[in-house]
């Protein structure tokens, strides 16, 4: 007997997804799936006959079910999970956690004092090819890390409520904070709106730690090709990881540069290693998490903290955004 | 019988690759060679005892050749052009023409003045597949433009007598002004010094054009891999420059994005297509330029008016970065 | 309601596969598994414990099931096969229909005379790749088509009760034939046991057909890397067709060769095409197309009278396969 | 002063390539060319004035060169070597060294005799790739070697005095032989030729070794893509050896198959290596070689005596190939 019971609020795009890798849990079930559109609810009614559905989160709220998972757009987060928390449900939110910082301050706040599970879908931190790239940036074998470039670029799927960096970027920055483990101190935007107005469509982020480090996040709605890499440069050896070639994921560079005092520069060109990874669906990864720490109460990897994290990041940024006019220099002419 | 014979003052890395195809011309030799550092010299006069060598440039100058092509770190080109010019000689520089603005100025006005021709080394102005690249844009097949993305890394080669911009940025903004015609308006830069104190070794640029065309430019010493992508954005269809890929340096993906008032945005899926280029060597096109122009009298591709237009762009580039201090937006920590 | 009820015999690695597909069907249901193994049976009566269960296959022919899908090893396809559509039952075959040409010939009667769907499990017959690739063939696009070379290696799944042949090639065969529309005349073989003793793991197939046309097959289970790719070669155009490449599919290169009287041959180069191909899964359309004949009576794409083809060319290749020891040539030795 | 002269016969498309390197080693200089077709050395009189021109090979044996590289149509080469030796010369011979056994016999045996140089122009036996590839087979790392799979196709180029056997696999061979230093027994062939009526332009040669190790190799004129790739297959790893993948040559990949007595076979997934080579021009090595060789008297790598071997090989091909019509298996039809 599954003693798990999963209700989802929002059967849009990732929804059905979570749904399924919930469903297919040894000891988890879906019991109840919540979307606005009657029309989407169809399906499910064919097809699972024995989940129930609704188009009111409150029948969710007051159900038996343990976990309740929020799939919405960004604006109805903050609401759906403060009601799931209060009516004592453990909560995952799909990334990013919140519009703003207070509200995830709140929410963070809220679950600790009910003692219920807050996680948000940072389902990148579950990446197999992810951890294997942290267990490479904490060994030490890439020496001290310089600097670190993202990029996550496609044609699409553009959104009309949130702009590309609150779309995309969450992504990027919850592995740079899992990775390294500490937060930028300060960002600057490059950012257009081409498609929509007023709402950037490509954005080039730059991060500086207080060590020196920096990263640059790419984000676009606007490529004509499916780009997911993450570039780590060490001085000691470089990582490239590129998320859409499955068979190397990871490939480590021993190469690098050294600086002398005399002659200048020299440089190390060495093997390049492509380890192997046992890969495992990282959407499921996240799922058997949030049923894990629900039943022995253990803190998730992507926690609610950690969604708080990644929003101060995302709104330093969107306060660079929107002061980045003033910031240009221009080109004389003769 | 060759009726032209050129001089070459630099003997690094471009030196030796530009004499041999200025030798290779039907109608052109390698008459003279000079370098400071005498051990340069030594190869060429157990290989080709024919061509005379020197360590003094005057030596060059006075000589009967017709064309000078100087290959010398950057901050030595406008003495030596300058000097190539009032002796009456045609002069080909490496790229960036000089070190600043005036500079360009002052040798853009005095070849006119004395009817010479002075070229600068853009080599990717005289690339086949930039060529193609800029009929695509002109026969107006991808819509109206909205961005490109240009990226051109590697590890190394470490200069410290310039930045990446200097070093490396020329290109892509000669392309781009090749590609298109028209200068940016102003510039946004983000750029770190991560190997060398003080000497920034990465740098991303924005660039935006009167008519909301934006152009983005990464450049960097410190990168695992070889990258050289030019990728042209526009309303129609989207183009992807990759000039280390030989069988398919230009690749046209007819797909795009369409907003709309109501339903939001929609997509269109098309063919890929893969011109067939006739490849002829860049550097080769480029010497034979300046050959014809001597002989014809006419203006070179990549004249000397074109090489300034560049360096006010790069200057821009390295106003934005020495001011850039100043425009970071801090992370806020609980 | 759904109005179509499916059994499944043997539960290893393609059982499972099919069925989602025809549980995921509008108008279709997984009503019920056998296989011989007690234990492979667990996950379904805790994971959908509404599917009957059983260890006897009787069970299934006895049972109210519309379809009946038989995914066990190959030896034992053609008793199942038949008892199935003795009890009236339609019938999907996982590939090779059967192990030998007098069993298939036996099973396409049979279900003739009962009038019931026998369908064989040639996936790629319903890929989108495929039929595009088929479409350019049969529009003349490609010119005469000189001959095919079709690829499918990688490490594994070894088998020990069929051989390398009959365990890929009938990928590529049943493709073959569905491209061309004819049977090749004759057939040559080489091939090797190196894993196992007297089981071949890799083998290169020759097919000769009456109009000229050539093809190559190589299969292996002893190759590093996955390939899968099918290379048309036309005097007009030249096609790849490679399955592991979502994104490049398929792609058309517009060059060839010509034979003059005198100079010799001429080369053409022009443009490579890669048309977007609309993608949906194959073993979906591949239900879908077995759901569909049930349904109305019609010819499945993939019937048993295709199937009976694709063993009739494995086995000619076994026949040559098992003579091929006397057909070497000695290389001399001084 | 340059203490080597060297002259060319047969300036088509290998010629130049050879005497630029040969011209450009410290101690040897080209001193002579000869091509039976004027026209051909127009240019060399142009751009080389001091190099002598002829279309007699007489010209050359009775000049002071003390080395002759033969460059021509292979049915000339036996003549034209033989000569070289018996004036007293060093002699370089295009691959295949001769269009028969007895031919290339002969000329080994006269080069003993002479005391002279002969050497094949097996290019890629000085590839660094190939040579680290021989390090790794040799060290025992890959394990047992089960087989090699040669493939070298593209379109083009078309002869019509030899066929793609001769004219390509020479290269596939002779790194055979060069890798694993044993000679195969057997051999069979599937060919076809469609572009030239009796000039097979594809060729599959299959090779079977005393040890049980086998080899294939795919020849074509008549293919979309370039490929050039050898794969060995050890049971302990597994190699891959792509020649137009610049910054991946090598591929070493830590994985293989493992029978077992009862549960049959398990499969081991490790780390795949790319090492760094540093690069040289193969033919610039080559090129060495036979400098060298001519000055201490030395065997050079590719020596008659390995000539003769690929010829051996090549001519045990042939003879599969004139006979295999008589070897192909039917295919039944009902």
């Amino acid at each position: 007997m599954k003693d798990l019971r999963f209700g989802i609020i929002g059967w849009g795009y990732w929804g059905p997804k979570i749904a399924r890798n919930l469903d297919s849990l040894p000891n988890g079930s879906l019991a109840m799936v919540c979307d606005m559109d009657e029309r989407r609810l169809a399906s499910i009614r064919i097809n699972q006959p024995w989940v129930r559905t609704t188009t009111r989160p409150e029948d969710v709220f007051a159900s038996d079910v343990d976990g309740v998972v929020i799939a919405t757009p960004v604006r109805a987060h903050y609401q759906l999970a403060k009601a799931a928390l209060l009516h004592g449900k453990h909560v995952l939110v799909e990334k990013p956690l919140t519009a703003n910082i207070a509200e995830a301050e709140e929410l963070v706040a809220l679950a600790k004092e009910l003692d219920r599970v807050l996680m948000v879908g940072h389902t990148f931190e579950y990446s197999p090819a992810v951890n294997e790239l942290r267990k490479l940036v904490q060994s030490g074998d890439l020496g001290k890390i310089y600097c670190v470039e993202a990029e996550r670029v496609n044609l699409g799927l553009f959104r009309n409520d949130i702009n590309v960096i609150w779309d995309l970027a969450p992504h990027d920055v919850s592995i740079l904070l899992y990775l390294f483990g500490k937060t930028p101190e300060q960002i600057k935007v490059q950012a257009h709106a081409h498609l929509q107005s007023r709402i950037c469509d490509i954005a080039h982020l730059d991060l500086s730690f207080a060590d020196g480090m920096a990263a640059h996040i790419h984000v676009s709605w606007l490529h004509p090709c499916k780009i997911r890499r993450v570039t780590v440069i060490g001085d000691a050896r470089m990582v490239v990881y590129d998320d859409t070639n499955p068979a190397e994921m990871i490939k480590i560079y021993n190469k690098g540069a050294d600086v002398h005092a005399d002659p200048g520069v020299s440089y190390r060109y060495g093997a390049i290693t492509i380890p192997h990874i046992d890969w495992m669906e990282p959407l499921r990864l996240e799922c058997e998490d949030f049923a894990h720490c629900i039943r022995t109460g253990s803190l998730p990897r992507a926690n609610g903290e950690v969604g708080l994290q990644v929003v101060r990041v995302l709104a330093a940024a969107q306060e660079a955004l929107e002061a980045q006019s003033d910031k240009a220099y221009p080109v004389m002419v003769s």
